[in-house]
């Protein structure tokens, strides 16, 4: 098989545990694979760089804070393959641009145009394990960037859709993808498998195994990930196609977010386009909008409700302002959380949001908003409820069996 | 004007050394002058990347090592030029590759094959201050090599040829070059003017101010050099040619190398060639020779006596076994220092090696070796005498006046 690993900071954190990954490494070629690895900055190394910088300018210029950042994934992915060598394997290590990774020129964000599969498949035929600095690319023109947060996931999923790999494990430092958070409900239960688009309404809930825009590109490029523990030998989640899925249960996982702030406007005045301006003012602030609940009162006049992320009730309430008297009563609770089922089940089953709504109406949780897809169901409620609701909805959706 | 500055590794040691070093570039643009910076890493950078290398592997793949040692120069880099443009001025960080350093293939001591003006010149001419990564270049295949030991300094020398700088200032933590060492005479004084010849004389002898290398290019490519302190605000050491020098004294300056041993082969057989394959086998062995004296003895039979570093002693003993009784008896003696008087005054006058040789005899030291050169006299004496003769020397020149 051709195997893309990647491995992220707490895996390669230090010598010794860039050494486990090198014979991790040379375990999975031995097997009579090729592999491809891809890593990340030791931890801690890019958070030191950040403020290195910040230590000099609150606001530095993108461009080399992109060759300040890029350093410290090519320090381990030199590393790694000098313990690689030293083992006894042929190894070489590539920099994202010696990768072919090729981007815009949006600094510390950019996105990835094109990587031809020719640098890698090149030493990966002469016998080479490929060793990648995850996380950075080159412009056309020669510039370094970096591809923001997740950055050597996304290196990873794009090179293993480039040269067409068979897999692309992403090691961190949990076992995989489980039905719940473990620390909310101790008999959550490891996925066997899990859909792209499972994974995508999970992954924006708050399970931090994989991002979505990784997932995203997996996704359209088919690349079949498995997120697994560099710190033991167990078995991973497989994310892949929903056809590839063999199990399709209802309701795969339960997600809850407590980073969430309920807005309410009551009683907004009649105005044509006025949930357009309201909801453009909140964009134009780089506030994100999540669910979004609106109803008509008796009197006529428009209920509107939203939720946003906690941190960003200030600049709701400042971008709000303009609006004067239109928007009717303000009202902003921050002790509000999400509760989300995710399932592609859900597609074929019915009866899925009234066992959920009923779950935990018997348990006196009062719903305040209801927001549904067609895999996922989420609920906001009050905050302190939020672990009892997530414990209720594992068991009654039987995820610990 | 247009100047090069090159900043190692103490004069960056820290973030507040940086700020410092901003702060000094900023000033030299201020004065009307377009300015080039080449940085080291920070101080104690390389040898933690060189030490976690080697970690894994004692002899570790010198392409990887490249990759590795190269990112260091990269973060001090992108720090300055992060800091000045806080300061309000226009700069911009270049790697190795992006200001065109192209350099031989040989990893870990690449030679510099050519610098194009381009990269640098179109950034001066946009009103930037160019802030370059030291120590590093590019191979015509896009690998990532450096150029080995004073590998910034040489960088700096070369880019000041490539865009013909008026002057290449080389900012350390000493004042200058002095004319000797001023740890044993405290009445040592730093020298205005030093010829190129004579700077290759002294640094071949220990002065480390600036390696031969850098000294040989700047010669080779007419760069006025200034040895500076970033640490304060004192004049240098000027180094260029000598028509440059506005006073040629006797001698310039005065150098104690204790890291000499002297070996000594005495009754020799009477081979046609056998010097040459003595010191054939000492060149394959990698020993590098310094003075080598040869004198007949009545017996018709030769002595040879040469000197070494005093680390080579193992070596040097290895690589002689091979000839047997041949070189009759043999002596090592590493208790020996060697002491240089240097200046291209010498050239036009006469008596100034007889001078040498009567104020140590008057000092009872007693000489074992002498070796002359154009601007250079040096003789090998007990290593005990060393300081001694240092001091003698300096007073007899009149170096204190």
């Amino acid at each position: 098989m051709l195997i893309v690993q990647k491995y992220g900071g707490t895996s390669v954190g230090t010598l010794e545990r860039i050494r486990a990954v090198a014979e991790r490494v040379k375990r999975t070629a031995a097997g009579g694979n090729s592999v491809v690895v891809v890593v990340s900055a030791m931890s801690g190394e890019t958070n030191k760089l950040i403020e290195m910088a910040q230590s000099f300018s609150k606001m530095p210029p993108t461009r080399e804070m992109d060759m300040l950042l890029s350093s410290g994934e090519r320090v381990t992915c030199a590393l790694l393959a000098i313990a690689l060598t030293e083992m006894g394997n042929e190894a070489i290590a590539l920099t994202g641009r010696q990768a072919g990774i090729l981007t815009d020129s949006v600094h510390t964000k950019a996105r990835i145009e094109a990587i031809p599969s020719a640098p890698v498949m090149e030493q990966i035929n002469a016998g080479k394990i490929v060793v990648i600095a995850g996380f950075q690319g080159v412009t056309r023109n020669g510039e370094v960037t970096t591809l923001g947060r997740g950055g050597s996931d996304l290196t990873a999923v794009a090179i293993a859709g480039a040269i067409r790999a068979d897999l692309c494990e992403i090691y961190t430092d949990v076992d995989g993808v489980y039905t719940t958070d473990p620390r909310i409900e101790d008999r959550a239960k490891k996925l066997a498998t899990i859909s792209y688009d499972e994974m995508l309404e999970l992954a924006s809930m708050g399970a931090k195994v994989l991002q979505n825009r990784s997932v995203e590109l997996a996704k359209k490029l088919g690349v079949k990930v498995v997120t697994r523990s560099s710190f033991n030998e167990n078995e991973g989640t497989v994310i892949t196609s929903e056809e590839g899925c063999m199990e399709k249960p209802v309701v795969s996982g339960i997600a809850l977010d407590k980073n969430q702030a309920r807005v309410s406007l009551i009683g907004i005045a009649d105005r044509p386009g006025i949930a357009a301006e309201i909801f453009g003012a909140l964009s134009n602030a780089s506030v994100n909008v999540d669910m979004i609940v609106q109803t008509v009162g008796q009197d006529g006049k428009a209920n509107l409700d939203f939720t946003i992320g906690a941190t960003e009730l200030d600049q709701t309430k400042y971008a709000l302002e303009g609006f004067g008297a239109a928007l009717g009563r303000q009202e902003f609770d921050d002790s509000v959380a999400k509760v989300s089922i995710v399932g592609v089940g859900m597609k074929s089953h019915s009866g899925v949001a009234s066992l959920m709504f009923e779950s935990l109406a018997k348990e006196n949780i009062n719903i305040l908003m209801i927001s549904t897809s067609e895999i996922k169901i989420s609920v906001v409620i009050a905050k302190k409820y939020g672990e009892l609701a997530v414990r209720t909805l594992h068991s009654v959706y039987e995820l610990d069996k």
